[in-house]
């Protein structure tokens, strides 16, 4: 059987460049080891059994999952110590009852005292105690327990206590740095993210509470991590396995750093509106980024800074002139493979049933990601 | 083996309703019937066999697909006379061309004299010739050969003529009744699309060129038909058989005619921002409708006017209050279902891989979509 060539594949597809997924999951293996703390990568970005084993350097051991859907096919594909990192609620522990044959490994968050009462009234149908971190809010005002009050002591001191849980520590998603202006704005909420919890886990020491874990994660930060946070013992981005165009914006990732792109071609034009219509719609690429100055903030097209997207339908994206001026349509001859940077990765990504993997412009591999809850 | 209700289902999830959708389908096809015009549905918003049979009346027969994966999958279901409704390039017949004897029954689109010269260039591989509709754009300005100029004449002429080509007609998608104001404002694009496809169609005539398919699609204009529409032979709209928030906005459709929601959970709170927490982000609904008025336009909660979404993450809706006052809390304790009306249909039907159909609180049925291309 021949080659497949790039050239060859059906539009539009999702690309992944083997060599930078590679380097970008060893890149962060090294900050890791370099700073002494231990990886836990976010398998939320690509969802796939391959990506996992390049995250956890082959180990497939110690990983972070968005959804219990991820948790049983991490499980069943050989991983262990899985967390599930989002808040837990009855309805969902539940579920994580009835499926801890298939993830025996699972282990929980909690950031309430709700949660925490869950974890409680619903205990492991085998009898071993639920691993279970807590999640801290450090300042980004997403979810977690507020970091600078008592409350946070107390719901510790009282998971310590529970004979039915074993208390691992602390986790924050350190979300406020993908809005962060600069490399020196992402280091700042890097050392603030690091002090505060490293703050906590000492309090919590003071009360004879031990936080085996402290963990941060946000690929902006892992990506570019600052000085303090190697005060802490785990780190848990997701989304640096691939990388995107967002990311490059505040210098977050190099462009060449970016492992993922739409390839779609130019089917036709629309001349009258200064318009080159390519295959590449909404399905393909998601309309992530259009909150950030338009539909021509939400990608950027490889080698293309003349051309910006305008807009999206279904199956159709339209392409025109960065500048305003009027385009050489006879430079985009129908046919021409295009090459897309997506705004957000894990938007993108969750629209592609399948990955093509490539080296060079040869396809190497089909990664099949994981769908669903 | 138990029923099961909608209230066992694991959050994030897609419902349909099985009477609306029922529903849905049957007030167009009655609509066609009424305005002696045949139906050809448009498949890519639900992707579902099931959903194509109540689309076609039963008949399996005449659809519109946006992907050849959709051909295929419908083709292998028992669908005939399949329309892959996008514009014809030379690197998609090859793929055409290789999967006949898949979908036998495969006709083409084109919107260009290059599209025409693509079907010339490469036959059907069985011999028989390619069906082939052309594109017509009456006005909405994307796709589509200019209505009123004379190349329109002349590559409808010269595709007539073409021996390895069977001439169906004139295609037109008006998807500017998408963002028309108000009904009166979808009649008058009806009206005007009419209009100039049936001028189109009467020019060709006398030319010696009949078109047997003069047809008009999307479903503001076909939910709400104008008078001229009835001058038609065909239809094929596709979101009707959901219908969504969005589509509600200009009367395009009644809230009560909304076929799916995406059911989520509340997770938790971050009182001090006003924020009532779901388990539904950007992955269960989309992105799709933030470019209307931002995250607050982009879906409507059931029964819940006084919420508002604010904001999105992958796996985290944050709901606010419409009013910008202050939330009480209590009345959303945590594990409260609520239902979110998407903005968008098509996107966010695409992010489920499998549809939970109810039949009030029970569920009765799973549809699987069709993905990729």
């Amino acid at each position: 059987m021949a080659e497949t060539k790039i050239i060859d594949l059906t539009t539009p597809c999702l690309l992944v460049d083997l060599e930078i997924v590679k380097s970008n999951a060893q890149r962060m293996l090294n900050t890791a080891t370099e700073m002494g703390v231990e990886m836990r990568p976010h398998m939320k970005t690509h969802k796939t059994l391959e990506g996992g084993v390049m995250m956890t350097g082959g180990s497939k051991n110690k990983i972070c999952v968005s959804t219990l859907q991820e948790a049983r096919f991490f499980s069943a594909g050989g991983f262990t110590d899985i967390l599930y990192s989002i808040p837990i609620t009855e309805n969902k522990i539940k579920i994580c009852q009835q499926t801890i044959k298939e993830v025996p490994d699972l282990k929980l968050m909690f950031d309430s005292r709700y949660g925490l009462q869950c974890i409680m009234d619903n205990p492991r149908p085998d009898g071993q105690p639920w691993s279970a971190i807590m999640e801290v809010d450090c300042g980004y005002g997403r979810t977690g327990i507020e970091w600078d009050g008592e409350e946070i002591l107390a719901i510790a001191q009282e998971a310590d206590k529970c004979p039915n849980i074993h208390f691992m520590g602390l986790y924050v998603h350190c979300g406020d740095s993908y809005v962060a202006e600069s490399v020196e704005a992402i280091h700042a909420i890097g050392d603030k993210t690091a002090e505060r919890l490293v703050e906590v886990a000492r309090r919590l020491k003071e009360r004879g509470v031990d936080c085996e874990t402290v963990g941060t994660g946000s690929t902006p930060c892992c990506n570019q991590p600052s000085k303090k946070m190697a005060n802490l013992t785990e780190f848990h981005p997701g989304c640096y396995i691939f990388n995107d165009y967002g990311l490059t914006l505040n210098g977050s990732c190099a462009r060449s750093e970016i492992a993922i792109k739409v390839a779609t071609r130019v089917i036709d034009y629309k001349k009258s509106k200064n318009v080159i219509l390519v295959d590449c719609g909404f399905l393909a690429l998601s309309l992530d980024g259009i909150q950030e100055g338009g539909y021509g903030g939400m990608c950027s097209i490889q080698d293309h800074p003349e051309l910006k997207m305008k807009a999206m339908d279904q199956e159709l994206g339209k392409l025109t002139a960065a500048d305003g001026q009027q385009l050489d349509f006879d430079k985009y001859p129908i046919g021409t493979l295009l090459y897309i940077y997506p705004f957000h990765a894990c938007h993108t990504a969750a629209m592609h049933p399948v990955y093509y993997v490539h080296s060079g412009d040869t396809v190497v591999d089909k990664w099949t990601p994981t769908r669903g809850w």
